[in-house]
């Protein structure tokens, strides 16, 4: 499943989103959106569309770390929901969608996906983010 | 986490979907609605939104089934795509969704939330759709 040769990510969702730091099995990146406080993982395989088509391994790996990033974040951002998601349909390469939800959010309640355009955060805003939320994953 | 007391489903997603079996953890559901092969597993537990708030052993659990049913599902039903979600911002009670997508249906490549209203599957395709999940997830 390619992971001999080099991760490549796909060029949609570089554009789409930050890297915020590497974990055991997938890359965390952070969407350009002030709307939401919304992340993706990453599996850092080539050629994986389906969570069914992991290895067992790597489908405990990626569990952990859902669980593991989406509780810090719910956390630290105070989630009245977490949405987790692996939707696929515009972009082939595997990624796991979580979006920390408000009732108070542009729209909630339904699924955030092709609602409002993004809002990109400012240089300022993505260093300071990005940077809290490093320190976040690694504490 | 409720496991000694009875499970009780949300009247919402009662109504929604029909019952399929029941797993280790989960009940396997059909959502009410012939737009998509539209699946639910709702963990028989009481009391728990997200998907951090399972154990260990319970994510473990949910993660293979998840899985199995998917990967079950996505063979059975030629899946193009198959969406995985957990989101929750209407029923609070944790339950994931597993929906098979085709370039062909009626809201691709969108997701399917709140898109169309739902069209009920008649009770002779209820019974005929039902058994045959029900076969090959136990076969």
């Amino acid at each position: 499943m390619g992971q001999s040769s080099e991760f490549s990510l796909d060029l949609r969702l570089e554009k789409q989103s930050l890297f915020v730091c590497k974990l055991e099995l997938c890359e965390l990146r952070m969407i350009n959106d002030q709307n939401y406080p919304w992340f993706i993982l990453v599996p850092r395989l080539n050629n994986v569309r389906e969570i069914y088509e992991l290895s067992e391994f790597s489908r405990g790996v990626l569990e952990r770390e859902i669980f593991c990033i989406s509780k810090a974040l719910a956390g630290h951002f105070n989630a009245f929901k977490t949405n987790i998601a692996a939707l696929g349909n515009l972009v082939a390469q595997l990624h796991i969608h979580i979006i920390i939800r408000y009732e108070t959010d542009k729209s909630w309640p339904e699924p955030v996906w092709g609602k409002f355009p993004a809002a990109p955060y400012s240089r300022a805003q993505v260093q300071e983010r990005v940077e809290t939320v490093r320190k976040l994953i690694n504490s």
